[in-house]
């Protein structure tokens, strides 16, 4: 695995003149990914982004998914697989068995084992039951990524009362993960309670006007409330990472 | 103007034998409209729908306009004219010297002299300043409609204090009308405070993803709340009908 | 179960010393839900809303809809499980077996034994015959909700004198519910002969440039009869939710 | 200008070996347009279509119309200028004295001389008055094709009986156009009323959720009565020319 | 059945006093439709509208179907089921032997036994192989009803020369139904060829960008050619009643 | 000006006895607004959201922006008017000379005096010249806030070379605000080269299938890099109050 | 088979009198098609087109494909059949046992056996392996036609240095197709660093605001790179041949 | 200005040892653009990209505008700047005096002055008089680039005998740019015509549902004739980049 504190290695010995400069430049250039002929697996990803490798699952086939993983696994990086069928996860763990699955959030996962979580509190919310699928891939998501994290689950506008009642722990987050579908009314009330970065997250839960997810997306786009940043619908992993940047950037 | 209590005479004239049936049906059949050629002026509307004839001026010339006012002066109904251009409604009040014009609403109307308001208190919420227009229109429409109106304006969901502390207010109205646009996210919450029928009326104001009001429309269209009844964007007239439906149904 | 008259005995305990204020507030402010860690059961709604807590079932798991019946079962209030699928329904009659099902309508639901129907009567009128799911969701939700229900099935306007050959079932409704799909001009045409409120469901019934509903609900957010209140496609809850206020309000 | 009997005694000529059949070929290639540099003039288009060339004037300079003018005024056809602005008839005028203006209807027309109407009746209806501009387009259209015209404005479906109580014109009409905006309801309603094709026509008369047109368009497309033709939002002059066709393929 | 001939032969009832006024009326207002509870059957829509009832099988259980069709078979009407699922049409075909079925367009239809085809011919033409589902159902829909019918199937414009070299088939059509997916170019390029009413029926044959037929149904609503009516998305039905309705209206 | 401190030393008081707690409510309540009769003027929003009051001036009239900002001079807080008009700004700053105009961004402002920039860089990026105005209002809104600023223009991904020679300075950006028009590919290409949260603004900027804006929102929203947040088109200032938050939550 | 040197040499006879002038034109009506009653294989395409017939197979039945195989068989010429289920695949196979099948791509095909690439280079480039599916449609077409192929797959943006580490290979083609989904920004990328003609094709791959290829689609024809082509969703095939056609050109 | 031989001349300097390796990293790193402050002039993109840079003039200021050209023009190089306003390019021409403009196509431009054209036959097609101000953004386009230019104007589908009279003509060309609104079907007509890549413009002419050119927009990205390119709506500039690069590429 390539670490930043590797990588300063090499550069020392280069300014120490153990290496030629043109060497460690050929290593740099050849260490982003591994090609496996149809995918380049980017195993330094975290130094560059700071966040790891994650494999969108929908639209790869198994023998695909399973020579990423094999791939993966030699890196002893973490690991997420998002939008991973049931089906396709029993083969994959063949290949990593230490890989777990969340079946509502159909997230493939590995936690590195001694990450310690650290940064102010991650807070995912949710407007009703049906949204829990997304927030647990939020929620996990920031697990694996080491970030510490609060669940607020269906306290949506409909009875407000019940959003109100944990005020105080909506002030204790750094960073707060709104996760609705419906109306996705949420998002507005929370923002105008805090003081923090909110992410709203539109979910697809709803039916009829809904669109699949462009009611709540459109709702959160046109916020009257300042400071809420928005991400694709369902996108729970990517809400994540973006709060975990903004903790770790505290 | 007829009244039902005039068409009531009449049959009963029928029913003793002091008119022939079929002079009845044709008196009703030429009653509804009066024809101008390009347009049927329907003066027996508030017999029929329990509401007056109200005309919608965008895309009529000034000249159709004037012929249309000058038959309904002669009817003394209320009159609703929306929409209605201030370079219109100059020449119109030369034809009905009592007709009073809104700027902000864009409105023209003429309140029957003795009309008393009368059914329970509709009240007419705002998001923000920018949806005055359009509140405005639903509060004179109830006006001249005869029912009994309440105002709260500036109530958003970026501030919700500003909303808990008229819960007072809230409970004592039989129709509310919400009146928002951005993410219109306060239909929702209002509903979610009290036991009435909640009229929705979304807005255009915003920009960008707000899609000249699509985005407040499809939130309202969503709402988690059931008991909601939503109107076309901008719709302040179409709303303030219905409220004042709902509470003569009362 | 939370009544009103239970609240107002404990305000009264409050006033006569016997109990402390604080007591009370805290007593409110546990009792509106009862946390299941995914959901938060909203049992005092009715006092809150004026109608019981609903379950919108899709996208929830059986395991979470047994728990969800289990804590209502409970509070004895009525219940509403829309879009129930039938193998669902099973699992969950074990958990409380007085509760029915509509399989056309996709509706689970639990009519309180001793309820009487009153207020005003709610008609529910369909374009056609493939509307008449969404027309039982609305019109089993008005029985259990407790209002006066009449129905008017397949009046569509390809043949209006189906329509007007009952013009005075019409007249007698308080509220009347129109559901169509295809045009959805139903709606526009109905509200033009009644001077009640009419709530227009759009339905998802057509195909081509329908759009799954849109076009109905295009026409019935624009219809040029004031007085009408739209709801989402296929929303025959929220619609007899709207009604059941209208008539109750009066 | 080139009839059909100019063509068939070209035919004749040929066959009677008085002219060479190559000649013949090269005329109507050359025939059927008079090339302008920017514009192909289509002077036999009648021959081949049965309907006149009409020019659509929007996106053309004064400079291109007037060429185009003084061409079609040398061929003697009648002509339609649709969507032409007020300011551009005037120069227009001076090529061709003979050029008539509707200002509503933005049209520009000359009506062949020594024209009788024929064939059977083609009624224009309309919803509302603010649908006259495009009844007008289509009215006039009619008139210049040689179709026999009625006109029945005004008579939307807030009020249907002002349209019931026109059935016995509707039941004469050979081909009816239905040119509605707002719901666009008014189509289907005729629709269901006669046995004759039905063309309808969306206005863009409306406001929010009617999209310039496109809601009446949806539901005209939809309706739910079978035997009605949908053209472009606003376009009158498509659907005479479609009339036009019908009644005179009878 | 109801017959115009019947109906004349009661109206003369009542002018020769054989028959009460009323009860002609009476007879009327019950004829329409035989109310079956969830369905309005409308007997005597080929006496109103010129074309029997056809059932749009869609969203309907296949007991309803059941009940319309025993319904339908006594009135020995001519009888068209579109959307008709292959395993819906056996119980169907107990209730009704002679009913047909037609897989590829999804079609159950009667032809009445001794109907003769009249009036000029319908030329049904689509861009491709694709499409003849749908023109299928334009085609026999025509039979049923009555009219003269002429195919030519698989002439897109990517090969126009196929087309062209059908010059005089299209022109010896009195009226000519256009079934095209894809670009839906077709329409446009018919119409400039013939001087017949075209009706143009995109369909939902494509991918993409396509959008189950929007684009098509775009393409043809903006042809440059005037004198083209569109109906929905994959109506064959549509289309063929619409030509039927010219033809005969000759 | 409400500030914490302030309402610190009244809790304090309350504890001590020397204020009455219902005192202290009743403060509270009052202060969140000034009402205006149209407006409800939030000067404690800093307090609440960690953010002043900003005024959206589109659909507001030149009297009611007059009243809101006499009310927040008064208050001595930041100032932002987002979307102002030049001819608007005029006789604002009758009412408060110290007001700023930016005529690019349409941005009035007021920087408190004595204001330090502090947290860590804001990096305001673009891809194009027309993106400056958008961008502008967030680098001054930024400057507003109080948060340190750095501005890179036109780098878009026609020659990345441009902003590939940028790095180190990205690099030092604790958030980067992304605001490009066009395909907006640009906040993708970003955020693959940095670890901190990209904030994504899409403009209005493009052309034809741009859709004024939809088209960068469309890319921003699926960007395949994990996070960004991305807010409504055009909306600068919403995007430096998110980035604003984030540098101060650090 | 049709070849150009066959025609020629027909002509050539006509010429030279031993073959009567009407039979030619005859012999070419007749050619450009074998009608099949429901499909008009164009077996001289290549002569008019210079791309082979290629069949879509979505919306044809098995019976319908196996008769068009059957024909195309006898003609020896370059075959493609997109979008073919593989279960379709094995009845054809029988039909024409040359017949090849790539399941990723879902594309039959039958190259010519002496055929020998020729012309520049076309790359193809993926910016994720979930878009090889569609690459792969591209990559056999242009095997089929006798371009010369490169492939370079998953380089998008997300890790750019993947992408700048190929310049070399890059610059050396001729053409180069680019396949993307999610926010499509690879294309413009890629265009920004050569000097030849750019073919994006958007992919489906995504989800929620990506609206199954729209969001990358949209981003392609906005993109701020001129020179680039854009084809519908999804459409390998179509960029091939453009691809071929290009660097045929030369 | 930065030419491929002064480059060159650069790197073979380095090989001779004249000139130090990163003095010529240092030069290209610095020379690609200008930096403005604002904007960053490419004044290296024809080199990298065989396009000069060109200018999209809507939204930004005169002033940008101004010192961007005063850049360019000590570039000497090919200039073209598109949407220019008429009012601003009379400042501009003060800055560039040999800068020409094109009213109808919006275009500023400057073609270096001993260029020749070369490569093969680009040829600009339209289909009505209305898309000519998009083809000649096309047109001059290409004469500035240096390419060989034919027009066939107004040969739309209406009346295709005009394009079939011009297969000659067709036939000569090596790239065809279609430019065509309304219902955009002459792109595929034509590509079926010839065997040269195709590059479809679709405009903004139409209305309704047209929808400022996206019904052009599909009919294009739809075609059934594979080998079509697409470009965003009314984009003739890019059409003619692409077609440029596609006859230098032969």
């Amino acid at each position: 695995m390539l670490t930043e504190r590797r990588l300063r290695r090499w550069i020392r010995a280069v300014q120490d003149g153990k290496r030629r400069p043109g060497s460690l430049v050929e290593e740099l250039r050849r260490l982003p990914f591994e090609p496996l002929g149809f995918a380049r697996v980017d195993t330094h990803r975290r130094l560059r982004r700071g966040l790891p490798e994650a494999v969108f699952c929908e639209g790869k086939t198994p023998q695909q998914l399973r020579q990423i993983v094999r791939r993966l696994a030699r890196a002893q990086e973490a690991v997420l697989l998002t939008r991973l069928e049931p089906s396709v996860f029993e083969p994959l763990r063949r290949e990593m068995p230490s890989l777990r699955y969340h079946a509502l959030a159909r997230l493939g996962y590995l936690r590195p084992p001694r990450l310690r979580a650290r940064g102010g509190l991650c807070l995912v919310v949710t407007g009703g039951t049906s949204d829990v699928p997304v927030a647990e891939e939020a929620a996990i998501t920031l697990e694996v990524l080491g970030s510490r994290l609060g669940r607020l689950y269906d306290v949506g506008v409909a009875g407000i009362h019940r959003l109100l009642g944990e005020w105080p722990l909506l002030q204790r987050a750094r960073a707060i993960i709104v996760v609705a579908g419906m109306e996705g009314a949420l998002a507005s009330v929370v923002a105008g309670l805090v003081r923090r970065p909110v992410i709203a997250v539109p979910t697809s839960v709803g039916y009829g006007a809904h669109f699949q997810g462009i009611a709540s997306l459109l709702t959160m786009l046109n916020t009257c409330v300042p400071g809420v940043g928005v991400v694709n619908i369902d996108n729970g992993f990517g809400a994540a990472c973006l709060a975990h940047l903004i903790v770790q950037a505290a």
